[in-house]
């Protein structure tokens, strides 16, 4: 292999990081739907959200207008502990699959929370300390999301209290392990701390929990305490607004080197990860100053934006939260126990819902078994263990620079490698001994949990 | 906490990095003891030695002279694919103990390895590549080694060969799945697949295993099967030429911010990551160029430099291996069951047991809970959750630290962070759940040992 001039990895210097998260709503002309209050149907107000949320963070959810909100000193400077984050030239890969096309990562897994997460954690975590709070509460499902927030509360001296869904807890003791090391307190959800986890209880008593059940624990456990907030690792617009620091920090280390990527691929679940990757590229595309490819990659077992319907629908099993209008599959979906890793949650973030109906955006969907394979493929090829959750845009940024040997296009593609797969070793071993199985939900089952959606005008 | 010059990660450019190993024997006036033959208690010859390691390795193990060993390019597009690790300004940890000290540390735990093993790995699984070998065996406790070895393999097509101790094994069986992604087969060590291996399961039918008895095996096996050669994670010159990518990374850094450290602080098990970090600081100090103070720091449990003697020792179990001059507590010497993490060999690298036997390097040996509280007080501090061997170099880093908050001495500390705790859980809940003792072995038990040397004239 030649010297080449592109560095295996451009990393931004201090200087260089952004200074102010990006707002893409600022710049879509269809703005995504409001939250609507699940009594009245109303646009859900600051004041209501206030009981929710911090302050802040409510008004970083519901301002559409405001293009750039400054970071504040402390979260640049907890950036700086392990931002800014490599964007690495896949060069190794490229030899390996032959390809003429030129591919590039971003990669956000080089921090003990092992993924992107910690960018909207720190960042909520420093809001609720603002606001005089005495702690958060959230929920975790394959974990990246409580580690983050365990430490983000750590490092500013806050409570935090996580409510891991069930076969999770049971199943990556190691990930409450680390969660403990950083002071958090950890409970299997669904759990008997409150009134809706024992209601889920009594009704499913052998239920192994499901992310939209631990959602409610976490919200109820945040109203009825003095001095808490709920916090929430993805869907919602302020984390979307956070994890624009993917996305700048890409561009601008892309810019230093002339380099426009032609397709932006990131794995999509709730929609944190991709929202904030493609959101200064998704800018310029609808200012007109440039065109991209955006493609979403779910899970085959998950499909909310590939199968799933544009309506309003709880974000929470106990329907406690706001409604909210994205793709989705229905709260009550939950994916097959065989699924691995996270990007199981049954709906879809507002933004990215609307920008995939008004077509600026593309999905596919993906298989388990083809996600490993492509996750093993590029852990000996590149070096890095992937998350099962970034293997999916592995998976799709492979299948593109494959079609572009086949074509001999020289396309330059860019995607977001949002984690690594430390704890999912599990996973892993269950697809080496051949016992990973794809399962893919029906139209019928599909269909079911549709038509439980809540009529909405 | 204001904006400071010094920036809180230091990266190199791509092209500032090393293209050449630095070789500290060529500085050294009292050479390292040469390895003998066990049988004649000669010198061994460059041909004995090739029947265990490969020729190149051999010739590196053996040249106390030349000063730079040109790095091969493959190696350096390897190295690029995780290098060149951050040299980290500690400004949180530094704050949190309101010391005057200025702390660096060097990170090498930002690849999938988990640690500095895969600088050696690369180097000596690219020789047995280019000599055409069909593979290599290794042995590896922690399994930090044996992951780095498994993809080092696996990226250059090498058939890979990993004797695991038995209680590693068992008790790290996601150390175990990684090596497996990476395509490397592993045995639990002592195994029936050697002689060496049914003699010792023989004699302690119930034993788990030591590194002794895995490298005994591992060797019986490289010399046994046509087209295998033996490598080695640390203790070997090999090894440490191989590792002073980390110093010579660490050194250009500091120089380009005029940065010169009082105090130099390593981990020492073999004694790889110590003498890599230390060398060509050690070199100035051995030219008369500058002055440095170095640490090297030991488990209480292990404490080969701080108790053991200076004498030829054999380096495993099954005594296959040629006799080396170093700081040993005896080749049956195995720390106790409830030591955790690596650092359990019973000898140190010949380089290092001159040097401290020159006066040149200062040893202090630390506490297994004291280290596991350093380690859970610096990933809060600092965001990182380091491993367990890493974390000895915290603790002496920190207890430094604290004397200058005491004298108000501004000294500059560096240390080594060699690597991440993420397959280290198990022994964090230990340390949580207060099941972790401090066992130190009397001072009988290690004149028993001591007593088993053999009597080389």
């Amino acid at each position: 292999m030649s010297e080449k001039k592109i560095p295996y990895k451009i990393y931004l210097e201090e200087q260089e990081m952004p200074t102010a998260w990006y707002n893409l709503r600022a710049d879509m002309k269809n703005k995504p739907a409001p939250l609507l209050n699940p009594g009245t149907h109303q646009p859900m107000t600051a004041e209501e959200l206030g009981g929710v949320f911090c302050e802040e963070l409510v008004k970083q959810e519901l301002d559409n207008d405001t293009a750039y909100f400054d970071i504040p000193e402390d979260i640049r400077n907890f950036y700086k502990m392990y931002r800014p984050s490599p964007l690495v030239r896949a060069y190794c890969l490229e030899e390996k699959l032959k390809t003429p096309a030129k591919i590039y990562y971003k990669f956000e897994g080089n921090n003990t929370s092992g993924s992107h997460k910690l960018n909207s954690a720190i960042a909520q975590a420093y809001y609720a300390k603002k606001q005089g709070l005495k702690g958060v509460t959230t929920e975790t499902g394959a974990g990246q999301w409580g580690t983050a927030l365990s430490m983000a509360c750590s490092y500013l001296g806050l409570d935090c209290k996580v409510y891991m869904v069930k076969c999770s807890y049971e199943q990556k003791p190691f990930r409450r392990e680390v969660m403990r090391t950083y002071g958090a307190s950890v409970t299997p959800s669904p759990s008997m701390e409150t009134e809706v986890g024992k209601k889920i209880l009594a009704e499913h008593p052998g239920t192994t929990g499901s992310l939209g059940c631990a959602i409610s624990e976490a919200v109820e456990k945040a109203v009825t305490n003095e001095g808490y907030r709920y916090v929430l690792g993805s869907v919602l617009n302020q984390v979307l607004l956070h994890q624009s620091v993917i996305g700048l920090e890409t561009k601008t280390a892309l810019d230093k080197y002339g380099i426009k990527p032609d397709v932006i691929i990131g794995c999509a679940g709730g929609g944190s990860n991709l929202g904030g990757l493609i959101a200064p590229f998704m800018g310029e595309k609808l200012r007109g100053e440039a065109d991209y490819r955006f493609i979403a990659v779910e899970p085959a077992s998950c499909p909310s934006l590939t199968r799933g319907v544009y309506a309003y629908d709880f974000c929470d099993t106990g329907m406690v939260c706001p409604l909210a209008k994205m793709y989705t599959l229905g709260s009550d979906f939950i994916p097959s126990a065989n699924h691995a890793g996270g990007l199981r949650y049954h709906g879809m973030s507002s933004i990215l819902s609307q920008l995939y109906d008004d077509g600026l955006m593309e999905a596919v969907s993906v298989k388990q078994t083809d996600v490993f394979e492509a996750a093993e493929y590029f852990a000996r090829v590149e070096g890095i263990l992937p998350a099962p959750e970034s293997s999916h845009a592995i998976r799709a940024a492979i299948d593109e620079a494959v079609k572009c040997r086949e074509t001999g296009e020289e396309k330059t593609i860019l995607f977001g490698l949002t984690g690594t797969g430390y704890f999912d070793m599990v996973a892993y071993e269950k697809f080496h001994d051949g016992q990973m199985d794809d399962y893919i939900p029906t139209d019928e089952e599909l269909a079911k949990y549709r038509e439980m959606l809540p009529k909405i005008d």
